[in-house]
């Protein structure tokens, strides 16, 4: 990987210049973080993450993989971000609807751009400003923690305070925009689980099923494959986060395929299932309790709920079948990253809103050490859900021996 | 994406289970691990991220995409290293080699592992150890920062000191273990490469070339394609951390294409450079002046050179041959992630020393704005560079119209 060589400071003011999306996308979400910053007397946000970088500014590279640079935007509490990065990333940066770009020549041993960031924040907000970095839970920042110090010495640690709550209310209501482009790479996933029976043959290495999975997702117009998890066993699976293995199908299996693709930056997350030809009565009747279960909180879940009140329903809806729900959580939030907050779990309190995009994901457990789970991407509208994947099948689809 | 419903607690002793390699390799780093400890009186690591948690445990999956939960592995000074993970992971960390996994029930709004963490710390270490965690450059801490200033609060915040420098100065000498993954992965970008013809024709869109590159980096082996980059250009390129566009190919552009794909965990990092038909005499001329300096280096490069020495002989051999070197590192390290350190710049001081793989990365400006890069992945023997890459030709290739 590589960089080129670009020369630092302000860029030239393009009206409407933009990347992925129009910027009048952007200016929305950031009025938005303005109002949220307001609210909660915050002079800026700090951002240092691939997603939160990218839904302020559109900027939007792969690079992130490399864990060498840190990259800062600060979000004042009116105007455009700033952004405080590395020099390679100044012409894509430059690209992007903001103006205030500021460089430095990383990955730099003595000072590998704290000096400028501090000197920045210094510039734009004065010494005593409160200045919002998410700090909470599904948080970390992306920087190393010896130069959070040096930072917290540089400018008066109480500067920092926790900003979650103002990003994350912001962050997940979807716009239109988002929500289309969360829908269309649904579809992507929703046309190539169509064709796994295409690859997925008895005697197929699951390691073989993996990698024909993400050839048919590009195949289909995913820009890259993040994610891909599953399994496969007889008549359900154990583990569902492994890398995957040379064990082939075998006829009685049940594979579970499971994708985070991504267009255009934004993730789909959702899974299917499938027998190996035919599989026993409990898989059968394990499928129509989670099939039954995601029935009846498509039917009831609204906004104002909050993400306990669905999990609660979730394991209300699994047992009433006569299922035995996973622990863990049943759903989460969706977009930007493979998973984002809420989670549908007993203890998230977070209050459902319209725009939200959730998964649902239900699980139940055949038998000690075998499970089997369904997941659905859904936006939530005024009056209720509205499905973003194609809905998984009542039966389960029989691949042919 | 989802979880297997798993119970807590210490795992069943199997002797020599493991995953991905035996589980003496780990045994073989940890003890490394134990002496870097002991040079640097560290009582233990903690580490929090997916390199180094893979690195001493076997622990790989592409669960990590999901910011949501942390996950904690602490390397004691002696003995073997004890995880402190979400219940989600309990299942696939039980078939890793180590015995001691502390699990909870996350995410936990109210607690997300932070006291199960400090307990741990408490009960294996005592309440004045010195605990090393990675805080320097090419770090970060992957918990919510509010999480580690709790952490701080409940051990005494002077136990945490920088284990960077232990960690790092063992991770870089890659076993032959290690080496032959990343030469295998390099096999996978090789053969890639050698295709490229096929789908890289004068109209096809730059997104589509990176589509076809990635599903046939599939193809040839890959387990999945953290990373692919590129550009195209009239005889040369400008940016290479864009995502792909949808210009399509034309005559007289050059192509780069730039991979980080994984096998087993461990990533190979170069690049090549396709002419869509006759090029330029410039570009044809920064061609020969960027492979004629990767030869001088080739056979220069020894151990007991510092990172910085490289960095003014590569630049040093560009120039003598009349190349305009760009700014920025010209390679780095490479292994569990897509850029390890050291890093080939003026300011590193690394020492290189036997059993480094590195990449070389030599670029020039052709004219402003229009690059070419050169990129091959080596491992450092005791007598000079050995190819883990096969060797760029010294023609650039011509796709033909």
């Amino acid at each position: 990987m590589r960089m080129c060589c670009v020369s630092s400071a302000k860029v030239r003011k393009v009206d409407d210049r933009s990347l992925i999306f129009p910027a009048n996308e952007y200016r929305a979400r950031v009025s938005k973080l303005h109002s949220a910053m307001a609210e909660r007397d915050l002079a800026a946000l700090l951002l240092t993450t691939a997603p939160d970088v990218f839904y302020v500014t559109g900027f939007l590279t792969r690079f992130w993989e490399s864990p060498t640079r840190p990259w800062f935007v600060i979000v004042p509490s009116t105007g455009a971000p700033v952004a405080v990065i590395p020099a390679i990333g100044a012409d894509l940066m430059g690209r992007c609807w903001i103006d205030d770009i500021r460089t430095w020549a990383a990955p730099d041993p003595e000072d590998d751009g704290v000096s400028l960031l501090a000197e920045t924040l210094s510039e734009l907000l004065g010494p005593r400003a409160r200045i919002g970095l998410p700090m909470g839970l599904e948080t970390h920042l992306r920087m190393p923690i010896a130069d959070y110090h040096k930072l917290l010495d540089a400018i008066a640690p109480q500067m920092l305070v926790d900003g979650t709550d103002a990003l994350q209310r912001v962050r997940e209501i979807k716009s239109h925009t988002e929500i289309e482009r969360i829908r269309t790479i649904c579809g992507v996933a929703d046309r190539t689980f169509a064709r796994v029976p295409e690859f997925a043959q008895v005697g197929t290495p699951l390691s073989e099923v993996f990698r024909s999975f993400q050839r048919m997702l590009l195949e289909e117009g995913a820009d890259w494959v993040s994610y891909v998890a599953g399994g496969a066993g007889r008549g359900g699976y154990g583990d569902v986060i492994s890398p995957a293995d040379d064990r082939p199908l075998q006829a009685g299996d049940v594979l579970m395929l499971d994708t985070g693709a991504v267009r255009d930056g934004y993730f789909c997350d959702f899974n299917r299932n499938y027998a190996i030809g035919p599989v026993g009565v409990d898989t059968i009747r394990a499928q129509a309790i989670l099939h039954g279960a995601m029935d009846d909180i498509l039917k009831m879940l609204r906004t104002g709920m909050r993400s306990c009140d669905v999990h609660e329903a979730f394991c209300a809806a699994l047992t009433r079948r006569g299922g035995v729900p996973l622990d863990g959580r049943l759903g989460h939030g969706l977009g930007l990253t493979l998973t984002e907050w809420p989670s549908l779990t007993a203890k998230d309190k977070t209050v459902l809103r319209e725009s939200m995009v959730l998964t649902l994901e239900p699980g139940v457990e055949i038998s000690p050490g075998r499970i089997l789970v369904h997941e659905e991407n859904i936006v939530l509208r005024k009056d209720g859900p509205e499905l973003l994947s194609r809905r998984a099948p009542q039966i389960l689809p029989q691949v042919p021996l």
